[in-house]
């Protein structure tokens, strides 16, 4: 259930109407957009009786939505969600390509800032590196844990790069969420409710990852997981999903993007380093997740991939990241997009860079 | 590694070769068998000299092993895993089979009673039903929570039928451990990793469903990450696997029974509710599992599954799993397995029915 | 569309109404069932008129088949289609299952005679032995062709034992009808429309695989091809399905085998041995085709399957095939079915055993 | 087994090989590339002694090779293949992006024309159109015959595009040969062996379809066994393949066009129509497609969908078609291509139009 305010409905007028929301026993989220703030309703009100709202101050319309995902459907919010990063020019969503960059894991300082610096170099924006890393094996390298979140938010400190790092429990969330830019959910854990939940109650941007077998559905209810607990700032990414070929490591499913796009008002990136597992298929499927439309990619960066501690088969080498830069900035404008190169970082908030971001 | 002790070596032997190696700082897992014990060593120790073992008394052997997994491997542990309820005649795995029945959801202690009372009568050990129910959407039915916990051991008390229960993240795990008998992880959460560690923690049994898109090789190893905690009672469980086939909700993949079975010593269980979605699917998909060889199965029974809040379509009625019992207990001599009907508890400890078990 | 006859109706009022279907350009299908004859209607008749047929004599009903198939469907044929052998007691479908044993390919007349007195002994109906073979790689060993053809007849005239063998296109097919008792149409070739219809034409039982990625509708409307031109003698086979798991070559799909039952009256067997690839999963898997409730098996049987020329990895030794023989006579009972042991051949057929059959 | 001729070997050297190797019973497959010639044998060569052509004039090295397929493999033939056609300047394969595009199903003169006249102002220069269709149901439209390969005769004389048409049987692959530029193989034929091999003994250019559910090993031997008759011409088309996802009709697996590319010699293009079953996703598709580095697209175009006899929805429109091509367009240069806008005939070919071409 979704009530639409009018274009010229005041602050009062909306707050008046969560409150008539919630005294009903639901929730009530206002999303507002370019033209009219919409104000979604979860918590069952199936049975709602449209009348309860129709005569309300600055109501213009009451609808179902009929999707199973509400907030993330672009029935309740037309316009492209656009993720800032205050005291910066980076933005994830829209027009402007983002590119995230870095090693699978964080394995030292030196390693991390030998990569920090060439991505950044070529233009990236945003660093990922892995603190906490989900192994097949119980015995594998399980990743550096805080050592690796202070290491990058130094690496966000001195290339003013913004940091994208994933968390594996409620524990990890939160170290990761005082730490990080993003907080990733990876693809194994695309349907643990409970992380989805407790990432919810945070204030800080999530970028969900494509479950292996996530049909579309099940990924955009994974996002509404999120959104149904208040935080709206969702980034999905595909990152190939698992079938019975085996040229490469997963098939990666670029027509996602335009589906997610149809459908919700989230965005999109795509993980072409997951995606396929070989560093030469890498390229290739970057380009053609740029032309697929999407809002960005996020790449596996390694300056001695053969020495790397995870997923070396699959890191690219600084010099292969800046002709991607190359060969994607050239095919941004056809899909009406723009790479920045770079990121701007205010002064005032430069100056608090102090390794904890709130 | 393995290291294997002689057939006449002493406790004390053993318990010098597992200090020796907490010593070098690794792990020790020492597994009891029928003719030996042997000893596992985890924490990367690759490279590790044999010399350092071969001298120590009680050795009768140093073994490499090559698989991925260690101590969820038959090279490790050559017989069977027979887990068993203490207090009880029940077990799981080994040659009686275990059949595991109840709803979906707990919804109320007059439908769980319901059930509980004619699974028991048609002769079912083990009563499963969901106190924390994994949801694709937020907005559906979450499950009653503790108090479902409270109403299943409240069914134990009075039926005698040890409980089975998922747990969804750390914080419920720890209230599964203490009310239930067996903790389920489902498949969403094969692989979240930190949720098999916590559980590895545990001295409880733990009934561990393969993820939707799992290999044989990443089942195991999930496996391998409770045991590497120390915890050696898993009991793997197939729920079908997604494919392009849409006659089933999932394609259940009796392969894998044998395919376990060859290479670890776990029990495997089937779940033919899940496994097809299908009211009409159960009791052949049943019969299936029981032939192939597994060590029992898991289904879902309602007695009105026209009003269950979860997975109604899948439910079978009381009289169909009478039925399928009728029907596996005459398929079981031929793959040499019994049924056996109803629990046997012991009044000692009946009498300490207070509705937790420790 | 589909008329359904009076249980009085007449033979001659049956053909009256065919003609009445004829004359107006389409085709008709008589499908005699135990208390009634229904006529399937073919050629897009979508948008008869029901009046041109409600008043002809001896119609009972006319009814819209909402189907995409027709003739395969249980709405058109309520009763279990069941292939008879003339001169023998041998069927397909049916309370009697049928077990189909051979070599994956014949490679010379020794070899099929070694393996055929072993499988005749055990008791099985069917021989199956490859003539052409449909190989990945056109440097491997293709059949011996009409000399296969040849040997096989031998076999039938020296052990009864009805065959079946596969023909890869329309000229192979004129062939395998000319020599053998039952078509094989393979897996890869489940949508080689062009042959079905050819297949359609002939006058023998066709045993149809399900292609490695075929969906049950597409499966049912594989069969109706074939039978959409006039035979409806087709027996339908599961042979496992592609997907992403990989300890078993294909995913044997046990489900489809109720679910065909349910909506079709075609017989259906399982293919443990292509299904699983190893031979050590082929009795088990067999044991659970016959406890889901299949009309019987196919399996590969060779006496040396190291030096087999083709699938020796996945053929199951003679002794093997005794065995699983005893075990599914066990289950047999449970599904209401009996597993019959030899085949019986009439003295006046067996004297025309000239190495052809009409 | 591969023997490569010195760079100077004459044109009798090269044939002088070729006879002793079929004299030795094998067969000769003569490869000429940029530098040199190679010579492939194929008929199971694998134990012939390398000292047999060593000493024979003009031969520099005889190597083995590895991969299950030879003709196909850059071991055998480095330089990328690139099919021309007499008379015009079209070519497929190498720097030139192809553009096929045309109706699903002929279904009329009037239909085939409007469409054709539009795709070739857009700049296609080559025209596809069903005449023989390969249907999920016997009682779908099954194309127009011969009747169809007339009308695109007709438009190949009247805009000098060439013809791409698909072949079904044996029977239909002559008459394709006849009328058609290039014979299109389907999908579900891929692994239709025999219709392979007859294609493989034609002299036109073969368009093969990857199946539903091949692997890459499994399309690249379906291409040998076209080459290993002697028809070099192969082309290969990636359409989509079957798997889980459901927001698509298959899931497009772009990643093997990289993938072919390492590989193989032969052209790959894309079928985004098929490849996504929505019109909606066809340009994002096609884009991604060139991105990736395909040699060309496949694309339904229809100029009234919504009356089209089969997969009307995924046909886009002529004006779609023509955005498509100003995008691709912009793209092909990063990839190092150059899309050709048009086709020249020349003069004295245009004269032989007799809807006719050996």
């Amino acid at each position: 259930m979704l009530v639409v305010m009018n274009a010229q409905a005041t602050q009062e007028q909306i707050q008046a109407v969560c409150n008539h929301i919630e005294q009903m026993g639901f929730r009530a989220h206002p999303l507002p957009g370019a033209q009219r703030t919409a104000i979604g309703i979860t918590g069952n009100p199936g049975e709602i009786d449209r009348g309860n709202f129709e005569d309300l101050a600055g109501v213009a319309d009451v609808i179902r939505v009929s999707k199973p995902y509400k907030l993330a459907s672009r029935d309740v919010k037309e316009e492209d969600t656009i993720i800032r990063f205050p005291g910066t020019d980076a933005t994830i969503g829209g027009r402007n390509l983002a590119i995230v960059a870095g090693p699978c894991s964080i394995e030292s300082r030196e390693q991390a800032f030998a990569i920090a610096e060439q991505v950044a170099a070529a233009g990236a924006q945003f660093f990922r590196g892995g603190a906490y890393k989900p192994r097949t094996s119980p015995y594998a390298f399980q990743g550096l844990g805080v050592e690796a979140l202070r290491i990058m938010a130094e690496i966000r400190d001195h290339f003013g790069l913004r940091i994208i790092t994933e968390a594996i429990d409620n524990e990890t969330l939160e170290l990761v969420a005082e730490w990080a830019d993003v907080i990733q959910i990876g693809a194994r854990n695309m349907q643990n409710f409970s992380l989805l939940k407790h990432a919810g109650r945070l204030r800080k941007p999530v970028l969900l990852k494509r479950g292996m077998s996530a049909t579309l559905d099940e990924f955009l209810m994974a996002a509404e997981y999120i959104m149904s607990e208040g935080n709206y700032e969702v980034i999905l990414c595909e990152r190939g999903v698992r079938t019975f070929a085996d040229h490469t490591r997963n098939t990666l499913d670029l027509s996602i993007v335009p589906s997610v796009q149809k459908l919700s008002h989230l965005p999109i990136l795509v993980d072409p380093s997951h995606g396929t597992g070989k560093r030469d298929k890498v390229l290739p499927m970057a380009r053609a997740a740029v032309a697929v439309g999407a809002h960005g990619v996020l790449v596996e960066v390694h300056h001695q991939p053969d020495k790397a501690l995870s997923d070396g088969a699959q890191s690219i080498y600084p010099a292969q990241f800046a002709e991607m830069m190359d060969e994607i900035e050239r095919i941004a404008p056809v899909v009406h997009r723009t790479l920045p190169r770079g990121i701007h970082v205010e002064t005032a908030v430069a100056g608090v860079h102090d390794g904890k971001r709130k």
